[in-house]
């Protein structure tokens, strides 16, 4: 067999049976090859951009990487942005890209350029395929890397006769890597700072984020009088009712400030470092704790922090009840025109359990709170690592990933616009996805950050980099324009009754929110 | 004054006059201050691969710079492909990205990644400013950078706090670097070879392409008897009636071969290397000429390669007439039902004199060349580096460098889809620019590389990978969506009636061909 063969037959050797692909000619090899092995589903993306982020949706809600297909230097600068995200999330994923052959190479065709070096910044690992006979090895090494806790983004350069030379066999599953175990001492260590009664901050990211680390965390909040908190953005999230209640960093600065403010001991269940603003702006801190907050670590990604929990919470003897759940609350249908907040007021009324909300409002997304704390029990995801663009192909993945659960994707209109051909992929694999889209007409956030940051006095040019208003774009004519049907609402009523029709239609459908 | 408005003062001096941004937090400084200096037009594109798309075709019209604006690295990865291309073409160009300030660096917030490494691979010059007081300095660096001969892309990085921070006055225009002188014992050799009769070939790239360098090269070729030819895509070629006749080196492996057997010498004129395939194939040369062909330098693109034409014409007493001109030659208007060809025949038939014709058809450019032949003079702009996704950002830097005329966009289905919204950015800038879109509802282009590079027999997965048919995408739909007015059109002769009906207004239009 072809080394095409042997790498897509050790993928799914190795459980790795998903790929998001956008192919070119150097790739033609392992398009070839995904009809001679049983197993792989190939999902045409028609950007790369999409690839990257479906492959990250899915491995949030499946624990396993999925794998891109990508057409050289280009296709996986196009992939960037949305492997930053993943890398910063600590998705599993191996993006595996094409390469001119071997042989090719030295002549600096118009395609040349450094795979390698393009690759380093959005990659906890890269590798170039030296021979066609180092296929399987290679491509079991990715599997490895990939899953190594807490997940890792894993890109493998395929030279064009690497794929079409004869290779060996393909290599067994790898053996999978675990968490390491959790340190006892550090469990000790948190313990005693708990029971101080200071005022501490429990830091979480990743596993303990979602429902059982969020209730272990809870209980001992309950216990210790802690809080629980956050990032700002977060992979995978469990909310709604019955859920452990757990704040998150607030995103502006002053407010970050404010609920930090008197914090002595921050814990972290994951993080590496302190509670930092996602920019930095004239006259204000990096760091949103106070000055003196002493860190501790219960904690790091890669270990085992469900156990660290687990010990954390009998060492405290945590109650079995967490300290505050979300209750299920049916917030009154909204009326007259629409706002932002209606509309949240209007999902939380209608979404059912288990729904994967794909949270990309952005602005669009303050004031959801109160309404979505009464939601029923959910999964949200939102953008870990700050680049826009990655709500419509989260949307894919997770639905890709979870074909039993309704996807909603909550998404502003400016970050839509990146990656805008996820919708025609939503089409051609009839995914479950309710798209809500927040037409503001308006890089809306940035409107906030101009003010931020201090500048001046705002002049017609500057106003005019923000506004997306001339022409207005018309979301319902380029969702129908990529196959998924759409509708506009401008009212509350409107949208009462529409949102509940989409979602009893099992297929993608997006509605455009005039707000 | 600040950083930003010493930067955005320094590049106007530079005579660098038009940005073409996306903005985030990180460059909200460089927005405020583009209404505080006379003289910078900032053009708003929705995705960054629209920016640098558009600075390529700007720079291609005016042989100077445009910047872009670019959110981090991140904005830089969207940004890389047409990035890429620009370099390949040797087009000017800065890139301005924004980066954290610097004393947030070290937090790794979300957002933070190696910008310099990200910049590396599709920049000739990278540089980070440090201090808010070396921005004037490094922004003259960079126009410098850009403007050497032929052409390069300078990346510069700008901390928020060096935007923000008190800065020194901005710099006077620096002094423009000019073509290196031609060596005239090149011009010697190349005239002896040329009169030894033997089977030669001038082999063109860059500004010998354009209309006095492919005149002077056929003049040369008329006393010669030498043929002369181009790299298969070029940054911008004279074509038309009027305009000497120039070969370019056909893409498809076996028609190079074909094309190139018997050659004894290529002379160079411009290129650094000898022609080569686009992608390497199974048991297939790198290489299109024979393996006994020498090869020669007339000069290289960062010397005055005209002036060595001329001193090559006068070496070989060339005539005043070129070889071979083409001739205004008024196709016959197609009937019955589309295919690409009778798309050019119209096309020929009713453009324009002196239109920028973008060129993005892929497969559906295969037949253009017999009637494109007859089109009056206009200048075709291509991918110079095999990435697609540049027609419509192509066309819209051209068609801002160049408002008084009109911008012919020839563009394929798939390719557009990857920079779809540059749409937006011509309707709101109201360029002139008519988009024959060619709806295949295919990545044809792979159903014939599926084949060359041997791949064995099709499945269905493969199929499914190459077709963009399930859903049938609508680009009337997708352009009204973005502003553009737009048609579909089943025949010839509603593509007759359509094509100079949107010729004659002055703005954007999209006709949909469907084939």
């Amino acid at each position: 067999m072809n080394g095409a063969v042997s790498m897509i037959q050790t993928l799914v050797n190795g459980g790795i049976d998903t790929c998001f692909t956008n192919p070119g000619t150097s790739e033609m090899h392992f398009v070839a090859a995904v009809d001679r092995v049983d197993g792989m589903r190939t999902i045409l993306c028609l950007f790369e951009g999409v690839c990257t982020g479906a492959a990250d949706g899915y491995a949030r809600m499946m624990g396993k990487p999925a794998t891109t297909l990508l057409h050289l230097g280009p296709g996986l600068g196009n992939a960037y942005a949305n492997a930053h995200n993943a890398r910063k999330g600590h998705t599993p994923m191996i993006n595996i890209v094409g390469e001119h052959a071997t042989w090719h190479l030295e002549h600096n065709a118009p395609l040349t350029t450094d795979i390698e070096a393009t690759a380093a910044p959005i990659s906890d690992w890269v590798r170039t395929i030296r021979t066609a006979a180092d296929v399987p090895a290679d491509t079991a090494a990715a599997i490895v890397v990939a899953m190594q806790p807490p997940g890792q983004v894993a890109t493998l350069i395929l030279p064009g006769d690497c794929a079409w030379n004869e290779s060996v066999a393909p290599s067994p599953a790898p053996p999978m890597p675990i968490p390491a175990k959790f340190d006892a001492a550090a469990v000790d260590n948190a313990a005693q700072i708990l029971q101080r009664g200071e005022p501490t901050i429990l830091f979480m990211e990743g596993i303990a984020m979602q429902e059982e680390g969020a209730r272990l965390a809870s209980r001992i909040a309950n216990a210790t009088g802690a809080r629980i908190m956050g990032r700002t953005s977060n992979a995978r999230i469990a909310r709604g009712a019955g859920r452990a209640i757990v704040e998150t960093q607030p995103y502006v600065v002053a407010q970050a400030l404010d609920s930090l403010a008197g914090t002595k001991h921050i814990i972290h269940v994951g993080p590496s470092g302190p509670p930092v603003a996602f920019f930095g702006y004239p006259d204000k801190p990096s760091i949103m704790a106070p000055p003196d907050c002493e860190y501790h670590r219960l904690a790091h990604l890669n270990e085992d922090t469900l156990g660290a929990l687990e010990a954390l919470a009998d060492a405290v003897n945590a109650p079995p009840e967490p300290a505050a759940i979300y209750e299920r609350v049916l917030p009154p249908l909204p009326t007259g025109s629409l706002d932002a907040a209606k509309v949240w007021a209007t999902v939380a009324h209608n979404m059912p359990e288990q729904t994967i909300l794909v949270n990309e409002a952005i602005t669009s997304r303050f004031g959801s709170e109160k309404f979505m704390a009464g939601a029923p029990p959910y999964d949200e995801l939102t953008i870990t690592g700050g680049s826009i663009g990655i709500g419509l192909p989260l949307s894919v993945g997770a639905a890709v990933a979870c074909p039993d659960r309704k996807v909603i994707n909550m998404q502003a209109d400016g970050s839509a616009m990146y990656t805008v051909q996820g919708l025609w992929t939503m089409a051609r694999e009839r995914l479950d996805v309710t798209t809500v889209l927040f037409n503001n007409s308006a890089y809306a956030i940035l409107q906030h950050e101009l003010e931020n940051v201090g500048a001046e006095a705002i002049g017609p040019k500057a106003e005019a980099m923000l506004d997306l208003g001339d022409p207005e774009i018309n979301w319902v004519k380029i969702a129908e324009g990529l196959g998924v049907p759409a509708t506009r609402v401008r009212t509350a009523e409107e949208f009462n009754k529409q949102f509940p029709r989409d979602l009893n239609e099992k297929g993608p459908r997006l509605i455009e929110v005039m707000i």
